[in-house]
């Protein structure tokens, strides 16, 4: 009999996951995988970009986890260079073209992965032919980024524009380059996946890095000059700029899949089954390019991150091996780091508690990651938000400086587990001098958001 | 009306925990509060004392989170000096010694809350007169050692006596302090609360230190010259000691309690309810001298830890002022830091797993603290125990080198909320390169324990 062909488009987390998870469960007498990469590389960290920009990090190859030739030799044939263009799911084929030479190929499939990532947000005033504009979310943005840097005349003043994760990252990175950096954002305060209290912990971090933030600014147009950016636009003056970077977020690719009839959630990702099923059967979807459930709400979202695209794609190639797993959902985790500033959040923020009906409470609290007396104590501050009547725990937020942020998970694992805040309070957490005070911050705040309750 | 009186024994953190809630709760009309140490201090980080012998902290006074002063202006009465000799439930009355003056006096009480803490464990062979052999448990006890490393003749060598926790952290101090240092254990690894593999890895980290570890070594006796301790003799030769230190472990007080007709448990604590109640009503007990609820196992053992006293006195004070608490009990979560050496520990160990009649699998991983490619980044160890038939996470052990060890907390919050270690996979903790690899070792520590019930 012949074997089973696997076709996956996109050749980064989630599609070179299901890949080598399908492959460790059946053998290649059994399954062909065949792999399409758009660009030049395979199974990177794309957050790994900032630091590559900023120096942190030998890039691009310090960033790649296996690359063609070494799926090659796992049994898992990838093409980069080669673009997926057309899935037709009665035939089973895909049609392919091949960047480089421009032919275009027919490849028939029994399974198809769609992991084809998304694409940052490019509104119409950044859709320039001038070069120097610059989305970050492949590998070969981040390339194209440090070839401009480097580039003549040398760039010398940067504008970043969004303030969330990847633009406060990116504001970072291009300080440590030597450019002037100013960051723009819409929103009155950076980061917007915390609150505005905390947000405004971060800004001053941002500030103290030399990054000019601007928030409550809005982007009108670019101005260009001899084919290169020159300036920024906005509704507070014009930045100059010889270097623009998106970090407005990105939209899910999934353009493809919508022209082969499969069917998209509001925010335009796909929407996979708890196994990672999309459409009627051998077909699948992992990655930035699907919208996952989030638990707390009970709602589908876009949230693209790398954790997230890993554990889909590993659950997707399991189901294609035979196995079984599921991907229930996530809980908004993340975290980042701005110099030394440690930022974390999980479940709901303030707002998106709002947003999605919760009665709730919030406490805030500052300890500190070490016992006090202990050398290298220093602050941390929490948030947290509980549901009124359940005392559920819906949200948590952290900044601090040192081993704070990771602390999040042991939220995460509480919220997951959908704990009160009061019983939080009894949980048997590591505790040591050179690790904590003998209240963890973590129980700190859960007593505090215990209080809460009682008093309102 | 009078107010009601709540006599405390022991001024250490489940004394003054329960004190100090209960005051927040009730005021000085309606409660008056008077608690009896017998040492000098009061609500003191007894963990700290290694590294205030050790240097890197400022004793006795940076220890004190709160002193005889500021608990008398927070309307706590607070005798330090004071040993309660006597319990007599049926009259409600202590009968307690003033060891400076020697006064004994008679005080009533309505409520008693009984916190007299735990003794280290002294051999019959270690009861000698002569000077230089201590435990470490209270702060009198370190401000005792760190004189004594002062005395003349200026001790030169150390023999450590266990290599637990407290074993372990004395002899670094010791080392710090410029002794050699012996430290020698009757089992085949120091650290028996860790498997023997991960033992091994602290065996070598101690050994790096410079410590002479000598495992599977059973002490005799002790050598004395002057009154002064000269030698340790062991069944493996005789080692030169200016001072000794005993890390066997500690028993409760409970002495007292017991001839007041207070119930003990096997270990000799105290056996409190879920609200710390002892006895028939108006009695309560927390801290060191109390069995606690293990949640893995369901027996009561003996734990001693400030982050136990803490809480356990938090939850009689809070009971006590009129409010209602709960302490469910603990799942055996433990961490240290030898130099820079993170290890930590929660739920079962293998042994304990066998011990408790479950059938399991364990699996060990290693991988690193922050992405790979991020500077800084070191390997850690993690090794899961899970119940075979079930899946559920019975245990974690890691050891590492930085940002490692407190991911014990997920792991503890997952065992808390029963999970499976497949459940495990699926997590939402926090990815980002500086803070761990897209699959964090923790995620990747589950799904190694989710083959090896796969294969078993």
């Amino acid at each position: 009999m012949d074997p089973v062909r696997l076709i996956v488009i996109g050749g980064d987390a989630a599609g070179m996951s299901a890949a080598s998870q399908a492959r460790k469960r059946r053998g290649r007498e059994d399954l062909e995988i065949l792999a399409f990469e758009r660009g030049d590389f395979t199974s990177y960290s794309a957050c790994g970009i900032p630091y590559w920009i900023g120096g942190l990090v030998e890039g691009p190859d310090g960033l790649i986890a296996r690359d063609p030739a070494a799926f090659r030799e796992a049994g898992i044939e990838v093409r980069t260079g080669h673009e997926v263009t057309g899935i037709d799911l009665d035939s089973r084929t895909v049609t392919v073209r091949d960047l480089a030479g421009g032919r275009v190929l027919r490849e028939g499939f029994d399974e198809l992965v769609y992991a084809a990532g998304a694409t940052p947000v490019r509104p119409v005033w950044a859709q320039t032919p001038a070069g120097g504009v610059f989305g970050v979310q492949t590998l070969g943005d981040g390339a194209a980024v440090d070839a401009w840097l480097d580039s003549t005349p040398k760039p010398e003043t940067a504008v970043v524009i969004g303030a969330g994760y990847i633009g406060v990252e990116m504001a970072e990175a291009l300080i440590r380059r030597g450019l002037r950096v100013t960051c723009v954002e819409k929103a009155d305060q950076p980061m917007s996946t915390v609150d505005p209290d905390m947000g405004a912990l971060v800004a001053e971090a941002v500030r103290k890095l030399g990054i000019d933030l601007r928030t409550g600014v809005t982007v009108q147009g670019l101005e260009t000059r001899e084919d290169r950016v020159s300036a920024v636009v906005t509704d507070a003056g014009t930045l100059p700029a010889d270097i623009v970077v998106l970090g407005l977020g990105v939209r899910p690719n999934t353009e493809l899949a919508e022209a082969a009839g499969l069917p998209l959630g509001s925010s335009g990702g796909l929407v996979p089954d708890l196994r990672q099923r999309v459409g009627d059967g051998g077909v699948w979807a992992a990655g930035d390019c699907t919208e996952v459930l989030h638990l707390v709400t009970g709602r589908r979202v876009h949230i693209p991150l790398g954790t997230h695209a890993n554990k889909q794609g590993r659950v997707a190639g399991i189901n294609i091996g035979g196995g079984y797993a599921t991907f229930p959902g996530v809980i908004g985790t993340g975290i980042t780091k701005i110099c030394d500033l440690e930022v974390a959040r999980t479940g709901l923020t303030s707002r998106e508690a709002s947003a999605a009906g919760y009665r709730f409470v919030t406490a805030t609290v500052e300890s500190t990651n070490r016992a006090g007396y202990f050398p290298g104590a220093v602050p941390m501050t929490i948030k947290l938000i509980a549901e009124r009547d359940t005392g559920l725990l819906l949200g948590a937020q952290i900044v601090g400086r040192t081993e704070a942020a990771k602390r999040i998970d042991a939220f995460a694992v509480a919220l997951w587990n959908r704990m009160t805040v009061t019983e939080m309070t009894a949980l048997d957490l590591g505790y040591a001098p050179p690790y904590a005070p003998v209240w963890d911050p973590v129980l700190i705040a859960a007593r505090k958001a215990g209080e809460a309750l009682s008093a309102g």
